[in-house]
This record gives structure tokens, C-alpha cells and sequence, in this order.
């Protein structure tokens, strides 16, 4: 998906392909959520800012759940984007800590969006749930993908334990970014710490 | 809150006191949510199941959704009252560990209410969210009266580190409840063992 086309937002009526469209009017919406949380993104401000009709709009998204969900999604896709593990780096937990210091960033630059998405009324519904489900997926998985070289067999309990970690990592940057008690660096070395204090901790089935 | 009076269903009208009336209301509730969750709690079936009109239901609940945070409230009181620390039992890691047992019990045993309570659509509410977050804050401090004994100071990082354990044993209970991939024991032993875990990787502010 295109999260970061960049094109600055056309006032006057012009024609684009339906996928372009689709991609321009997603893109507007994930503008939006940088400073106020998805349920407050209005349609008819993103259809003035795109210059369609709130008619065209729902041409391509069914309601406004469904383009709420879209917006979702792509703001999912850019966090995984920018915490994309960098196998450059080598060692595991370097490339831990370098995932998880930029999650602490994107979700502090999107603190409103994340914190909705996490806690909002929007975040019950199954489709949003969805979204949420799949983007801690990939975030387990990736964990798992380097497992292996920190000698951790990925065996069904360990799956379980990554997951809880996910859940430590989100509920406590979520209280973080509430009320900072401590540094952002600290808040990193806490939840990069977790994991391989959790691991340890795994009983042996 | 009464929720152990285990009176049985009235089936014929008869007077009780306003308090009595409403507790046997939350009562029936918290009855039917032991094997189905919360949503699909009829009105109608409990009115009928404690002999009252459904327009009576309506004046000791403004709505279902009241009726439901009523329900929700009293199962959590249930839980923190079968959860409770034993102080007889002395050392802080065995009474961690009883009341963990406690609470993966009691979680088994209402898992329909528990998994739709987490997970449901009802789960965004803000009444719901405020059950969801005075429980967690019930178990938080329970933690917290007992680290002392443990030598942890109850630092704001701490409390952060406790709030973030308590996601973690929520989500690998859920995760056991849906695919028990360990036995009852071995997990009773990863989210007991999890707290000092954690609390051995909390940066020094």
C-alpha cells in the first residue's frame, strides 16, 4: 500500500484512476489522524480536501467504518514499515532495540491515532479488530523469525509468551505516553529488556 | 456487592425491597453470563426468570447496556474476592502464586464472560472501560502492597512495569483459554514467574 505518495492535497476536481483515488483519499485520512483520533476524522473534510463529493467517497469505501478501517490499516502497514527489523545490524537484540525505539517514536508522533486505535470505541469492532490482530501478528513473527539465533526454539508456549510481551510493550508505552514517568530511553530498555527476561522464564513442556 | 445470596429464580412476582430486587436482577445476569458472554444476555429472559416485568427491569436499569456494566461490575467483584492475597500463606511469591491459581480458575470456569468482557464489543464502552480499569487498579495494588516484602521500592516506573504484567497475564490466559498449548499448571507457573521477571529488568530512575 502507498503510505507515503506525499501529494499534496487537490482542491480543484481532478480525474484519477480509482486506485489512485482510493490511495489519495486514504492518505488524506492518515494526514488527519496525526493530531486527533480516528473517530473524529470527518468525511466531508476529507472530501473537500480531496475536492469529490461525500457521494464519490463512499463509492469506494462502503461506510464510514469501512474507510475508518482503510485508514487503519495503512497506519498499521507505515508502523511496521518504519520497525522493520534491520538485518544489518546483526546482533538480535540490536535489532530489537532499533525496532522498538522506532515504535516508541512513530506511536509518539501518532499519539492520538495510536492511543484511539488502542483504546477508542472504534477498537471493538471486528474489522478494526482485525487490523489489530494481523499488525501484532507481523510483530510476533518477527520476533520469531530471529529467535533462533538467541537459541530459543519457537515452540507454542513461546508463541504465547511473545504475545503477552506485545501486550506488555503496548500497555506500557500506552501509559508512557499518558503520563512519562520515565525517559523515553529508559521506557526503551524496559520493554527491549522484557523479552528475553519473559523467555527465561518459559517452562520447559 | 452481594453476588454469592445463590437464591434460586423466582418464577411468581413477589415484593422485595428495592436493593434485594436489583441485586437478584444482577444476580440472574451474572447466572446466565457463566456460559455465554455478556451480549447476548436477554432482557427479556432475566426479566421473565425473576418474575418482573421488563418495563420493572427498565426502572432499576436506565438500559441494557446499564444492566450489562451492572453484570460486568459484579463478575469483576467475584473475581478480585476469589483472588484475594492470603496473608496466612506468608512468603509474597506463594500468595502471588494463590491468587494467580485463583484467578485462572475463575477465568476457566466464566471463560464465555471473561473472553467477551476483553475482547467484546461492549469492551469500548466507557462504563465497561471504567470496570475493566478499576479491576486492573484492584490487582495492581495488590502487587504493590506486597513488593516491599519482595525488597522492590513502588516507584512510578514500577507501577508502570506491574500495570504492563497484569496485559501480560491477561493475554496468555486469553491466548491458553482459546488453544491450551500448556497444561493449567505451566501457565500458573509463566505468569507467576513473569512479575519478578519484570521486575528485575526495571531501569533504575
Amino acid at each position: 500500500m502507498a503510505v507515503t505518495s506525499g501529494s499534496a492535497p487537490a482542491a480543484k476536481r481532478t480525474r484519477m484512476s480509482p486506485e489512485a483515488r482510493r490511495d489519495q483519499l486514504v492518505e488524506l485520512g492518515l494526514d488527519m489522524v496525526r493530531d486527533r483520533p480516528l473517530e473524529q476524522v470527518s468525511i466531508d473534510a476529507i472530501a473537500e480536501a480531496a475536492g469529490v463529493s461525500r457521494a464519490l467517497l463512499f463509492h469506494y469505501f462502503e461506510s464510514k467504518q469501512d474507510f475508518h478501517v482503510a485508514i487503519a490499516r495503512a497506519q498499521a502497514d507505515e508502523m511496521l514499515e518504519c520497525t522493520e527489523p534491520d538485518p544489518r545490524l546483526g546482533d538480535p537484540i540490536t535489532m530489537l532495540s532499533a525496532s522498538m525505539s522506532a515504535f516508541v517514536d512513530y506511536v509518539s508522533d501518532n499519539r492520538k491515532a495510536y492511543m484511539a486505535f488502542m483504546r477508542g470505541s472504534s477498537s471493538a469492532d471486528p474489522a478494526m479488530r482485525e487490523v489489530f490482530d494481523q499488525t501484532r501478528s507481523v510483530m510476533a513473527s518477527r520476533v520469531f523469525d530471529h529467535a533462533p539465533a538467541l537459541g530459543i526454539s519457537v515452540t507454542p508456549v513461546v508463541e504465547m509468551t511473545v504475545q503477552g510481551w506485545i501486550s506488555f510493550v503496548e500497555e506500557t508505552t500506552i501509559s508512557w505516553l499518558t503520563d512519562p514517568v520515565i525517559t523515553r530511553d529508559q521506557l526503551l530498555a524496559l520493554i527491549t529488556a522484557a523479552l528475553p527476561a519473559l523467555a527465561a522464564v518459559v517452562p520447559q513442556v
